[in-house]
């Protein structure tokens, strides 16, 4: 052991030896002092980065329209871009939902499994949700449709919106869809998905409100994915009837698409216009 | 002076008090030991952060298309997404080139102006400039137009490149847009616009290759804007025929777009196709 390195070991003894170590390359590189660089060091981390309010798309979704169902993206790497959202899983396996940092996978047998962060996905939207508004709602609404409360909810047609529901639920209809070979154009893959439906039950909706200019990017309009309470039933949201909710919504300033680096996607034609096929596919 | 703050003190004497105070209270709230927050710091800043290779869109270019030519969006807000790129001001007052981290406005006088941090723009296109290619040309290469050039020089249509080009030009062909009233569509303000040629002029190109189902957020195919060596002339390219120069390209596996929150962003109708409107008004 040189010197510096005894110097810094008493400095900080409590750091691990190879944080010490890396510390002296850095102050040697640096030219600052060690106590210096753990002075800025501190005060970043202390200061924190603000969070990027943004919609993360791991993919644009043409790429899945046109029936590109296996990418290299896991779980870990999403987490990255955000704590809650939706999407699928390789080869079209089920529907994805992303809550407080948890992936579920309800697959075409209706079932749910918990996923592990090594699992990948060909397309995931998702964001660190964090409410600008929550309401409050009792059953009184019913009588107006779901999609027309959200509508009403949300100031303008022109920004991204993170949308949370959770509490009880009167009736929800879902579908799931089933898995598919790659390079199954979505609007086939799609054609028989089985229809689940749950009545009062308690559960959360967790989804999206994209601006219809942005459909070959991402499913335009309200995408919602449902999740029981009790980790046992879920799917994407076709209608629901809701009980006694709490509504959260964060309004999202910026929206963040990743561009796979695979062949299969470099040479894909893309130039279809899919929104009508996503409109088939979707519901 | 209590006890946990002269254990803190002792610990890391070396720390300024304010620094100690905000490591205590960071400690309280998270639970976290003093030492545990000084490594995990530590780590995260010798670690670093890699620099985010995306193309930043200050807004979705359909905002444009539509008259919005007036955002709040500064050139230092700007600069922290890159320091390569084009776009143009508030009132659509000429055209912007951004060049290692320097911003200069082509106005349809035909002058060049420096701009300063606080100037604002409606649209803009940016990256950290950091090409993955560089090819050198001789003059040779003048058998062929300066598209096919480009396209022979990008492996796939969906993907996002910038293009840097450096060098002597035997003939630059562009165009600036003249400022105009906020809310006038881009193609009634684009039509008539000074055109400009220059021969035998050392410059350099900053641009974009956008796919084209992108084509509601940026400018689809080949944007490019000329800015010569001295600093004197410049516009939105038209065609140009090559000299000598220098080909960096860039693979950019990432879209960010910032999504204006003011009021005319808010209310605009965004509904319509805006491709041909882009069409005409960029050539």
């Amino acid at each position: 052991m040189d010197d510096d390195q005894e110097n810094l070991s008493m400095l900080v003894p409590f750091l691990p030896q190879d944080l010490l170590n890396r510390l002296r390359i850095s102050s040697e590189r640096t030219g600052c002092s060690a106590m210096n660089l753990i002075e800025k060091a501190l005060r970043e981390f202390l200061e924190g980065t603000p969070r990027n309010n943004a919609v993360y798309l791991s993919t644009p979704i043409n790429a899945l329209v046109e029936g590109l169902y296996v990418e290299n993206t896991t779980m870990a790497e999403i987490k990255k871009h955000g704590d809650f959202g939706l999407g699928t899983f390789n080869f079209l396996d089920g529907e994805m939902v992303l809550l407080d940092g948890n992936v579920y996978q309800i697959r075409s047998d209706g079932n749910v499994y918990q996923v592990k962060d090594d699992e990948k996905s060909p397309f995931v939207c998702v964001t660190f949700f964090n409410p600008d508004t929550i309401d409050d709602l009792e059953n009184s609404n019913n009588s107006r449709g779901f999609y027309d409360l959200l509508n009403s909810l949300i100031p303008s047609e022109n920004m991204l919106y993170a949308i949370r529901i959770d509490g009880s639920f009167i009736h929800v209809k879902t579908r799931v869809v089933p898995r598919a070979e790659n390079y199954t154009p979505l609007v086939e893959a799609t054609k028989n998905q089985p229809v689940f439906e749950f009545h009062n039950m308690r559960g959360s909706l967790a989804g999206f409100y994209t601006p219809r200019f942005m459909e070959s990017l991402n499913a335009p309009g309200y995408h919602m994915h449902f999740l029981s309470e009790d980790r046992q039933h879920g799917g994407h949201l076709i209608d629901c009837i809701l009980g006694r909710v709490r509504i959260g919504i964060q309004h999202v300033p910026k929206l963040d698409v990743g561009l796979p680096v695979t062949l299969d996607y470099l040479t894909a034609d893309l130039t279809r216009d899919v929104g009508n096929d996503l409109d088939k596919a979707e519901h």
